[in-house]
């Protein structure tokens, strides 16, 4: 890392992933309780004398505590990838935030006025306790035998971490898909403890077709025989491949197909005609998406991933917090709330919402609802920050 | 199957399935050579004396020579599943033929007036040589030896066919997907040969992100170890659960997510809660997903699927008739042309279909397009009869 890059303006420099235990046991929605929480943690920014200042951010299914600025860690690797880390790291690797965009002085989440919080999510594999940590009661990995958890255990995991963290208020929980889902549930969980949420490129409840495509993506990784039953932790073997065609599966419902098109067309790899292989990857979409599964499989867990996407599939406030009615799920709500689509986003397409916009409103709640015509699909959240940006800054009041 | 199956109105009847060994050898376009090639065939009504009365059907990905009627083997399975088997079918699991609603007495492809003959395609697992038939070279089965197959070399194999049967001309050629790239290539290939073309929700070039789906599915089948790098046959083992994942990924693509928000919502199964569990089907959706896979697995050859992938995801008339230009690729087209595409699919989306049309225009040549506004995606082919059938019969003239 050159002194140049943690000198660009807006960058929070080098950053120091930091950890916090739990002093107590988290109850589950599943009715289990996990002892021995770890939370992976980074800050950008001061935290105020009043501590009115905090916006925590929460990630995606693959990201990290890692949000913005460069990586302490010598190694990092960085868990931007795909077309956002493409456009923007180039070949370097350098270990920036994943959010790196949106996060720092003069940015969406300005650190010149906001303490930014981001943690490692639970069951995650970057530091937090998740499936790869080892159960106290046994003394060994918990593989399968990790409870299955739901977006509103992530969320009593963070609230946890923040009262060990002396903060009580938020200013804003922020964060895109399944990011979004965690702030919404800020807002139904603890209405008085939360001013604004941010919500980008999410939903209320995932539509059938992405819960049949997070189905597909957890059976590829279950039908490696390297799973192993969820238990591979020290077996020298895991379900790389599996893994590899999850993530294939991910990444195309990330990108529309127009952006896939216009990246790639149907060119051919490295050659003018076709080689007759039915192994080897002839056009070069096929060979991006063996790039993206190889470099995926070094740096993710199969078992975060099945319990990440457990957990984003079974998110649906209507249904759990609103007897199957989003107004009544969303009456208590006391947050304002910033709501951001994508137009080409066909994973969490702008109806969803539009659908959180419309029950908040009928329940006489603040709410805006930003519909962004930008090409790349849902990875729009990571890609299009100058869009998001002025937005995200009015909507937080740009004043100090 | 009953006596009150075969005699209802429309149907062919029972039908068998027949064999024909080409006598010589065929030419592929990655340059090898297959030699004692076998084609499994059926046939609907009567060959005209004067041969001039001939319909080709194509089959697309999944299917087989069984187009119409019921089959006269005992125990056969149909072709037909997803929701083309569940709408019609129901649960009894008659083998009928994959469009036996568009073939019969007064049907779209009417055996009152047509000889209709249906092929199972090269590189097939149902009758026709594919890889897992006998090498006569080696005595053993091809496996992953098999030759890298074409469209175009779908469709010398099926010139080849009609030669044995002493038929020269052909009064149409139709298919859907797959199938309907035959019927293109068929125009392209012999001009002089085919009168009308039916090409149904199919394209000249499959977009990017259908490549990416076809690599994903089959990157799945080649991942599962019990593939053994193509050479299953003789082993015990077969790569099923590749295969299930890879037939998964294919259904949710030919579905719209319209269509499987209409089937399954977000209804749970079997229960009004949560089981929170990683490893069983929660949501309807997903076991749906799952008994598609697991009845194909059973009926259906994995390399097979591998090369058939290969061969539609390669298929590309521009490229490979027309330096780049689809114009200049059907310029010696001169069979009329009809079109018909889905405004729900999204795998072979109605802008392709625009596209032939359009070229084909800039020829000069005799073309319609008929977009039906149909919501189930790229399935709607197997499932439309009633209103592609006006369309086909006012193409083929209805008179006699």
């Amino acid at each position: 890392m050159s002194p140049v890059e943690t000198a660009r303006p807006g960058s929070v420099g080098v950053v120091e992933t930091q950890y916090v235990d739990l002093p107590g046991p988290l109850a589950l929605d599943c009715g289990r309780e996990l002892s021995q929480v770890r939370v992976a943690y980074e800050t950008y920014g001061e935290l105020s004398p009043t501590r009115d200042n905090v916006i925590l951010v929460c990630h995606a299914l693959s990201g990290d505590a890692h949000a913005a600025g460069v990586s302490a860690t010598p190694g990092a690797e960085s868990t931007r990838d795909g077309f956002a880390a493409e456009e923007r790291d180039g070949a370097a690797g350098r270990a920036l935030g994943w959010w790196d965009g949106m996060i720092g002085p003069g940015k969406a989440f300005d650190t010149d006025r906001f303490f930014v919080v981001s943690t490692n999510l639970l069951g995650g594999c970057r530091g937090t306790t998740g499936p790869g940590s080892t159960d106290p009661a046994t003394g060994a990995p918990y593989g399968a035998d990790f409870p299955v958890i739901t977006v509103a255990d992530m969320v009593r995991t963070e609230r946890a971490f923040l009262d060990a963290l002396g903060i009580e208020r938020l200013y804003a929980v922020a964060g895109g898909s399944l990011g979004g889902m965690q702030a919404l549930q800020w807002a139904v969980s603890h209405p008085d403890q939360v001013d604004h949420i941010v919500v980008i490129a999410s939903t209320h409840a995932l539509h059938p077709q992405g819960v049949a495509w997070n189905a597909i993506a957890r059976e590829a990784i279950r039908a490696d025989p390297d799973w192993q039953g969820g238990h591979y932790e020290g077996t020298g073997r895991k379900p790389d491949a599996g893994m590899g065609v999850a993530r294939m599966i991910g990444h195309v419902t990330y990108l529309s197909g127009q952006a896939l098109d216009d990246k790639f067309h149907r060119r051919l790899q490295d050659r003018d005609d076709l080689a007759y292989s039915i192994t080897e990857p002839e056009f070069q979409v096929e060979s991006y998406l063996e790039h993206q599964a190889a470099s995926f499989v070094k740096r993710f867990d199969a078992n975060t991933y099945l319990y990440t996407s457990r957990a984003l599939t079974y998110f649906d406030l209507a249904r759990q917090h609103g007897d199957g009615s989003l107004a009544d799920a969303l009456a208590g709500v006391r947050a304002r709330t910033l709501l951001i689509a994508f137009s080409s986003d066909w994973l969490y397409p702008p109806v969803a919402s539009e659908e959180i916009e419309a029950a908040l409103r009928a329940d006489g709640k603040d709410v805006e609802l930003h519909v962004i015509d930008a090409p790349y699909g849902h990875d729009c959240f990571l890609l299009e920050e100058a869009r998001q940006t002025p937005l995200i800054r009015a909507f937080l009041g740009e004043g100090g």
